[in-house]
């Protein structure tokens, strides 16, 4: 018995052993022992191909974001004058390089690329001036060859002298006229005023139209030389003394001068959609379309009230009169009992010379670890006219601090985005976004088929109060998620979304009241990426509260007062908006690079041709077609089409992303569509006349209707010209580009 | 003791329990139990997202296409004349439709897309004709209303007149003169030799030039009315009796005549870049260019021979001279003393109507499974002028044997391509390509975006003797592979590869001696593909010995002796060569949409820009060149830096083809990088006057220098002009394409 008991232990130890053999033979079967040939180990890509932004890490890089750096940035950036192809670019450019290989908080890579580009200078030997002369031809009057020096950086021998970059030469005379803004309306209006302008010199203020437009207009008409001022009822809410101007506010000096790029085109004006390289073939100068042809000099508004206000002949509508503290006269020539006499003529003395110069880009570099060859690219110009604080350097300034931080992540080996990010710093914007687009004309192939978006972050900061982008329709969504993510600097912190709200909104068919997404026009170098190449686009920036200022721009754009003692100042002391800029600049770029399902919206494309085409939708315009045989039911059917593909695309896009582990190239696939939807709008051969626009929905416009741009422009000159069937063309090209744009979102087969 | 041995074998037991038990736990633990989160179990693509091409099923594929099959298609596709529009037409859309939508056989979906598209057809009311008249009006001859009826095919009533679709209707009349091919140097020749050339008709042989060209370059010397005709030496080795061509030969019959699209552009003529629907704007008919100008009616050698051999005037020079059995004199006018009088005149009498027809394409979609998002499309077309058993039938044919096994495979589960393959069956090709060119534009985002490439198989066999395929340079790697791959049909089979190089070779410097791919021109449907989207084609078929024909191609193309009895009795009797190039193309496909890695090759590319440079690089072009300022060293440069690029690609994808589990995002990376580089050529703006053609490299040339297209016509233009801009203005066009294709091959980031 005791053996029988002795049994049952040893049956009871059997089995205790033998259950835990099982489970040692479980663990081992189960743990240690791989998966064989018939079910392979997973490879090693299949998580990180899959792996979604990394909310913590985002909010790590804002938290990181600090002003006192982007203020020492600008500081260093703006401490001397770094117009394009000047010594003080060429520092910056070795700056850059240097901040982006720094070994600790720099890029993967950067590299400087060097353009020959057509550029155009004062001669600093002899000096541009308006004049006012005798008819024995002594001079009585002469500008100001530079601006008052009131904060030491005006005295700066580097100071470029006020001018309008690529106006001829010449020393055209002539009486004076008054021409308001310099359109052709204007001058119109002077003409059946009775004025002979024949050899005259207009003198116009800057606003309403372009810069080059002033002089082309002013040219048909006879004209021969043009002055352009600043008046203070555009930039400085009518404030015109020494006394309430800067440095005691951030108002214009009287002696403050907007220089700028005399130009209506963009890119390198003798190598358009060429790289400016030194083989590539070059336009003769006297094919160049779109700058002044008769000489053309700006001035401050100090030396444009002695001459406005001196000027005799009827005084000028009320819609024409600015802040000069006197009636303005239309002209021509002066007033008999005042400064000067009747017979005395205004000579518009121009020296400039135009050549050929090296411009660089700075381009840098972050590797993507999944898809190397998705781009986004993130940019901003380097050169400036003067110390260039505000602009560019603020943007720049914020790109160095995101660079730093997301640098410093990827060389402690913290973060490596999903895409590539590239960053570039352009060369010679102000003289026409050269850098940007000679880089686009090198690269189009390469960047239409892998950019995902581009984000450009020029003037950071125009003023201190609220948050505005501009940007097209897919950009919105993830404008309105960063600016949920980021806070008003100041006591009362609210999301920048809030504020945006709160200065900018409009009212959605499909969202209510939605903060208002601006739009792209052709200011910076978000043009080339836009118009020619089709690519997603938006320019990030703090701005003013329109209600508490009537200022064209931030009041010292383009002078020798834009310098960084202004900037700390005026436009951001504390430079807490820079950094809420530089937050959601990098937020936007962050989600771009890494979230799994790319954040860009075609649905709010649709709603953009919706608003597009209730702009003609008119009674009176839908029956002016109808007598001409053009009907806009395939327009509202392709709209339609294109509607409908885009919800199917976000709901096929809702289901990828109920997926627990979703194909790696079915999210590809969707973030293809997503990618290259805005490249269906290119078609460029619908604007032969425009260098450049080729995007159906966002190319610019002369028309009032606030439509489609060649419908537009095409619908307004058959009004005139009898010629429909220019409308019924570009009816057709619209509805080809959105009906083409539609079948990119429908399913793949 | 025995107790204890009882305990040993307790012990036994036990152990063996145990051991079972382990080995049970681990098979359990191993097998039944699925890995925890930490390692969770790859997700059910990982494994499908790397398969590659299964070749036992391709073979399988191969085994599958039956001659016979082949043999019926045909005959059920050229019973009746099915010319654009028609109701022949009409009943094979419905025949594709239902073979593609067969429940055992057909594809996964299949659409027919229909155009309102411009044709032109003769008046059954009003025969047009070619006659000799006396002064007084009296007809004296005129020339056959249609073929003579051979085989019972020509009696058809649907058999459609001969015609020159596009030229103009009208009845000039006036003294005949021989023009020879009716190139420009041809009227020169007549000027030359004295000939009045105003208000006479004149008759030219086809070849030489375009149609419409013979017509356009005649009116610009006066003459009112053209003729052309088939010279038996130009198509019928000499053969010109009856008793020697078909039926009793394949060569043309006397009474044969080529029917054609008169029209040098491709597409819709009236709505060129846009899909021509309904709503699509048309641009007014009098701004067409490319079609004769004044009337033009073909006709048979058999009049041809009644109308030349009665010429008066100076004898043609022996080039001029042809095979109709007497000396061609040049006119203007008749001799006296033969069929006619002096003062006989011809008259040319086209009745042609214009007018807008709707004509469909028929598309069919194989989806596929892993990238369905990639497309390989594959394409004929569909209508003929007759019967065209061999235009198009022949191709149409294979198409269907193709989609027949392919079908079924995918009906039975036994395959689904990793890429979808899209079938397009066009409509209007012989009115100058309209069915493919107007798919094009209507999606010209998507194809672009998605195309991996576009197999053409038009006419499949010419002849039976040898492969030979045309394409540009990425396809030349798949066709060699798959020419590997199948026989020559016979007794004595060898490779297809074998037979193309012995009868079409090359030195490589690269290979060595390989089979010489073709060029693409602008003959068949691949032309929109390749010029307007820069989609990387290929036109597949079987040809000559041109060592045992002149013939300037199958002798019954565009007649009505184009039937299904002349292609069985002396196309391809057996069908044979039709069942080769329907295993090859097969092949072709099949590697495109399932190969993992694309079977594009950028060094052949390489190999091209070398031979194209070469053909520049003489040296008094160069020195030309040098004296006007142009250096060619930016080209070799530019060259250089392509090769080295597509070298390192290849290099790159060796090394992922030796990884055992690549990622599928670097997998479709290189794939991306192969199928977009030929969108790199493209320059829309590079050729403003030739409509479509935008490809740098393949676009159409008119120089005899066998270089890049622009510059060898912008360099034979200057040495007339003297306008060297040009020529440095397309020398940048192409350094600027090139480079910015080797970017495309470079490491993405």
């Amino acid at each position: 018995m005791v053996k029988c008991s002795k049994n049952w232990e040893y049956i009871l130890a059997a089995v205790l052993s033998g259950v835990g053999l099982l489970t040692i033979g479980i663990l081992l079967g189960h743990f240690a022992i791989p998966k064989g040939t018939d079910e392979p180990e997973a490879p090693s890509w299949v998580h990180s191909l899959l792996r979604d932004l990394d909310e913590d890490l985002l909010q790590d890089f804002m938290n990181q974001v600090e002003a006192t750096r982007i203020r020492e940035n600008l500081r260093t950036l703006s401490s001397q004058p770094h117009m394009a192809s000047t010594d003080g670019d060429k520092e910056l450019v070795q700056l850059l390089l240097s901040r982006w290989k720094d070994p600790k908080t720099g890029l993967d890579d950067a590299t400087e690329v060097v353009y020959d580009v057509f550029l155009s200078f004062p001669d600093s030997e002899r000096p541009n001036s308006v004049a006012v002369v005798l008819e024995n031809g002594t001079q009585i009057f002469i500008s100001r060859e530079k601006e008052e020096n009131l904060t030491v950086d005006q005295a700066d021998p580097r100071v470029v002298q006020p001018y309008a970059a690529y106006a001829p030469p010449g020393n055209p005379q002539g009486k004076l006229v008054y021409a308001n803004e310099g359109k052709l309306s204007d001058y119109e209006e002077l003409v059946r005023n009775g004025i002979d302008l024949n050899g005259t010199i207009a003198i116009t203020r800057y606003g309403g139209t372009g810069r080059a437009t002033k002089a082309i207009n002013a040219a048909k008409f006879g004209v021969i030389g043009v002055v352009v001022y600043t008046d203070p009822g555009d930039i400085n809410d009518k404030k015109a003394s020494a006394e309430e101007t800067y440095p005691y506010s951030w108002y214009l000096p009287p002696s403050g001068v907007e220089r700028g790029s005399y130009n209506n085109h963009f890119g390198d004006l003798l190598t358009p959609y060429y790289p400016a390289k030194d083989f590539t073939y070059r336009i003769p100068e006297d094919q160049i379309t779109g700058i002044p042809p008769i000489p053309t000099q700006p001035i401050g508004f100090e030396d444009a009230r002695t001459l406005i206000c001196s000027l005799t002949g009827p005084a000028a509508d009320d819609t024409w009169q600015g802040s000069l503290g006197c009636v303005y006269n239309l002209g021509p020539g002066f007033q008999d009992d005042g400064l000067f006499f009747n017979t005395s003529e205004v000579q518009v003395n121009v020296y400039n010379q135009r050549r050929i110069e090296k411009s660089s880009n700075v381009l840098g570099l972050i590797r993507g670890s999944v898809e190397p060859d998705r781009y986004v690219i993130y940019g901003n110009h380097r050169d400036s006219w003067v110390h260039g604080a505000i602009d560019p350097s603020s943007g720049t300034a914020v790109m160095l601090e995101i660079t730093r931080v997301l640098g410093k992540m990827v060389k402690e080996g913290k973060w490596r985005p999903r895409r590539s990010i590239i960053f570039g710093s352009w060369g010679a914007e102000e003289f026409g976004l050269i850098g940007s687009t000679e880089y686009t004309e090198e690269f189009f192939s390469k960047l239409q088929q892998r950019s995902v978006a581009y984000i450009n972050v020029d003037i950071a900061v125009f003023a201190n109060v609220t948050f505005r982008p501009q940007g097209t329709p897919p950009a919105q969504s993830v404008l309105f998620t960063a600016a949920k993510q980021v806070q008003t600097p100041g006591d009362n912190p609210i999301p920048l979304y809030d504020n945006w709200k709160l200065h900018y909104n409009r009212t959605s068919s499909i969202y209510g009241v939605i903060p208002s997404l601006g739009s792209l026009g052709a200011g910076s170098d978000y043009a080339p990426f836009v118009h020619y190449l089709g690519i997603t686009s938006m320019d990030i920036a703090y701005t003013y509260d329109k209600s508490k200022t009537s200022a064209r721009i931030y009041p010292a754009y383009h002078t020798a007062f834009d310098t960084f003692d202004y900037a700390d100042k005026f436009i951001d002391p504390g430079f807490t908006s820079h950094q809420a800029v530089a937050r959601i600049a990098g937020n936007v770029l962050v989600r771009l690079a890494d979230t799994l399902i790319l954040p860009l919206n075609a649905i709010d494309y649709g709603e953009m041709l919706e608003t597009l085409y209730k702009a003609v939708d008119h009674e009176y315009i839908v029956e002016d077609l109808k007598n001409h045989s053009v009907s806009l039911v395939p327009l509202q059917n392709a709209i339609s089409q294109f509607k409908s593909a885009a919800a199917g695309l976000h709901q096929r896009i809702a289901r990828l992303q109920e997926e627990a582990s979703p194909s790696p190239l079915q999210v590809r696939m969707v973030n293809d569509q997503l990618m290259l939807l805005e490249r269906a709008f290119l078609n460029p051969r619908a604007f032969p006349d425009k260098y450049y626009y080729s995007h159906i929905i966002m190319a610019s416009r002369s028309s009032f209707i606030a439509t489609f741009p060649g419908l537009a422009d095409a619908y307004i000159s058959a009004k005139k010209s009898g010629n429909w069937e220019d409308v019924h063309q570009h009816l057709t090209i619209v509805v080809q580009a959105i009906e083409n744009a539609a079948s990119i979102l429908e399913p793949v087969a």
